[in-house]
C-alpha cells in the first residue's frame, strides 16, 4: 500500500518504520515542513521520498497525519480536497479536528484516530520500531467513516501491533484530559516548582531518587506538540486541572490541620490505582 | 561486623541482603514488630535471627534503624541508652529525629543518614539486592557524631555501593520536601483525581499510556511509611505544595486566558529539567 506520512517526527517516523517492517507499506512518501527533519528522515530511511502535501495526498492509498493537533485541523480539509484514498490522523484530541471537516463532502474518507503511544522525545531521530506495539488505538466517531476506510485504518493499527477500541470524539477528549493530558500538566508544573526552588541543579541531582525522575519525566515533552493539545482541549484540561488542584488542596488542608489519619486515608484511596498500573504493566490480556 | 537491623521491610531487608553480600555484615540480627514480617524475613534469609530491640541493640557493632520516621524518633533514644557500638538510621526526614536525641549523652554514637533509594513497594518480600547501588547517601550534622562512628557508617554506605554527600538536617528536610516528598504528593493526588473521575478502571486502562503510569507510579507508595514523613516534615512539605499549586494555578490561568504563547514558554521552562534527568539516568560520574 502507498502511504503518505504527513509529519516525520517521533510518531510519524516510528509508524513509518513499523508499517514498512510489517509489509503494510510498500511505498512511503513523507511530507515535512521542517527541511532539516525531512533530510534526516530520508537519511534514516524512514521514507522513500518527500513530496508536497497535495501531491503526496493525491497519490496515496492512505494518508496519515502525524503533526501537532492544530496543524491536523488545518491540513485535514486540504487533504480531503485531493485524496482519492483513505485519510487518518494520530492526534491526541478529536473534537476540534472533527469539527474542521464536519461538512466536508469527503468526510467519509477520514477515520479519526488516536494511538495511545509516545515518549517524551521528539523529532525523526527519536523514531524507533515497536513504539505502538501492545498499546491501544482509539478510533472515534466510527459512524462518520466509510466501512472500507475504517477497515483500512484498523488493519494499519493492527499492523502496528495495536489493540483497537472506539468511542465518540467528545468522550475521548474528556477522558484523555484526565488520563493523559493532566499527567503532563502535573509533570510540567512539578519541574517548574522544583527548578524555581533549587537554583543549583547539583542539589536536585544529589537528592533526586528514581521516584522524582519518574514523576517529572513528562516535563521533557515537546512544547510544540503539547501547546496545540492544550489549546484544542482547553475546556476539558481546565476541568481536569481544577479537579487535580482540589485534591492537592484537600491534601494541603489535612496537612495544615495535622490530620495525619486523614492523610493516610487519602493515600490509601490513591493506592487504589495499583491494580490499574499492574494491568498496564502486564499489557493487554485480550 | 555484627549488625542489628531494626525494621525488615523494603529498606532494611534490601540493606541486609547487600551488607551480607559485600562481606560487611558477618552476623545480622533483625528487630521487627510485625511477627509475620519477622518470619518472612527469616524464611527469605534476610537475617540470621530476630531479637527484641534492646537486646539486639546492646549486642551489635552497628544498629541500623529502617522503620517509619516517627518510629525512628521514638526508638532512637532507647537504642542509644543501651548501645555500645554505632547507631544510624535510614529515615527520609532528619530534623525531628535529631531533636529526639539532641541532649542524649550518647548522641555521638548516632550518625544521621538518609540513603536516597526506594521503590513504591514495601515489606520483606519487596527487598532486593542492588537497591542502593549508585544512589546517594546523605549524612547530616556530621559534627555531632564521633569520628569512628562516622567512619563506620560511611563505610557501610560504601559497601552498599552508594555515593556520599553531607548537609545540615534543616537543609536536608527543606530540599527533600521539594525533590522527593512533593513528587509523592503530586502522584497521590493525581491518582485520587483520576480515580474520582474515572469510575470504570477499564477506561483508565484503555487510555493510559506509559506516561500516565510513570507519573502516577509513586501513588502506590505505602501510607504507613509516608504518613510519618509528611507528619515530621509538615512545614516544608506545606511550603513545597503551596509552590506547586501556585505553578499549577499559573498554568490554569494561562489556559483560561487562552494564552498559548504563555503556556509554551511555561513548558520550555519545565524542559530545563531535561539535563538534570539525563544526569540522573547516567548515574554518578564522580
Amino acid at each position: 500500500m502507498k502511504i503518505a506520512m504527513v509529519g516525520l517526527g517521533l510518531i510519524g517516523g516510528s509508524a513509518a518504520l513499523d508499517l514498512r517492517r510489517a509489509g503494510f507499506a510498500t511505498r512511503l512518501v513523507g511530507v515535512e515542513a521542517n527541511d532539516a527533519h525531512a533530510r534526516q528522515a530520508l537519511d534514516l530511511g524512514l521514507v522513500d521520498a518527500v513530496a508536497p502535501l497535495e501531491q503526496a495526498a493525491a497519490e496515496a492509498d492512505l494518508v496519515v497525519l502525524a503533526v501537532p493537533v492544530t496543524a491536523i485541523a488545518e491540513l485535514l480539509p486540504r487533504v480531503l480536497d485531493v485524496a482519492g484514498g483513505t485519510v487518518t490522523d494520530m492526534g491526541s484530541t478529536k473534537a476540534d479536528i472533527g469539527r474542521a471537516v464536519e461538512t466536508h463532502p469527503q468526510r467519509h474518507r477520514y477515520v479519526a484516530a488516536h494511538p495511545m503511544a509516545g515518549t517524551e522525545h521528539s523529532g525523526p531521530a527519536a523514531a524507533h520500531p515497536g513504539l505502538f506495539a501492545d498499546k491501544v488505538a482509539i478510533v472515534c466517531d466510527r459512524e462518520r467513516s466509510g466501512v472500507e476506510h475504517l477497515a483500512r485504518v484498523e488493519s494499519m493499527f493492527r499492523a502496528l501491533g495495536m489493540r483497537l477500541t472506539s468511542m465518540g470524539a467528545a468522550d475521548h477528549d474528556l477522558h484523555v484530559a484526565y488520563v493523559s493530558h493532566l499527567s503532563h500538566v502535573s509533570s510540567f508544573a512539578l519541574a517548574t516548582a522544583v527548578l524555581a526552588m533549587e537554583k543549583d541543579a547539583g542539589t536536585i541531582f544529589d537528592l533526586a531518587s528514581g521516584g522524582f525522575a519518574s514523576t517529572v519525566r513528562l516535563a521533557k515533552s515537546s512544547p510544540a506538540m503539547w501547546g496545540p493539545i492544550f489549546e484544542q482541549n482547553a475546556d476539558h484540561v481546565s476541568a481536569a486541572l481544577a479537579a487535580y488542584i482540589a485534591q492537592l488542596r484537600e491534601f494541603q488542608h489535612r496537612l495544615a490541620r495535622r490530620d495525619f489519619e486523614g492523610l493516610e486515608s487519602f493515600m490509601r484511596e490513591a493506592n487504589r490505582i495499583r491494580p490499574v498500573l499492574e494491568r498496564i504493566g502486564r499489557g493487554p490480556t485480550s
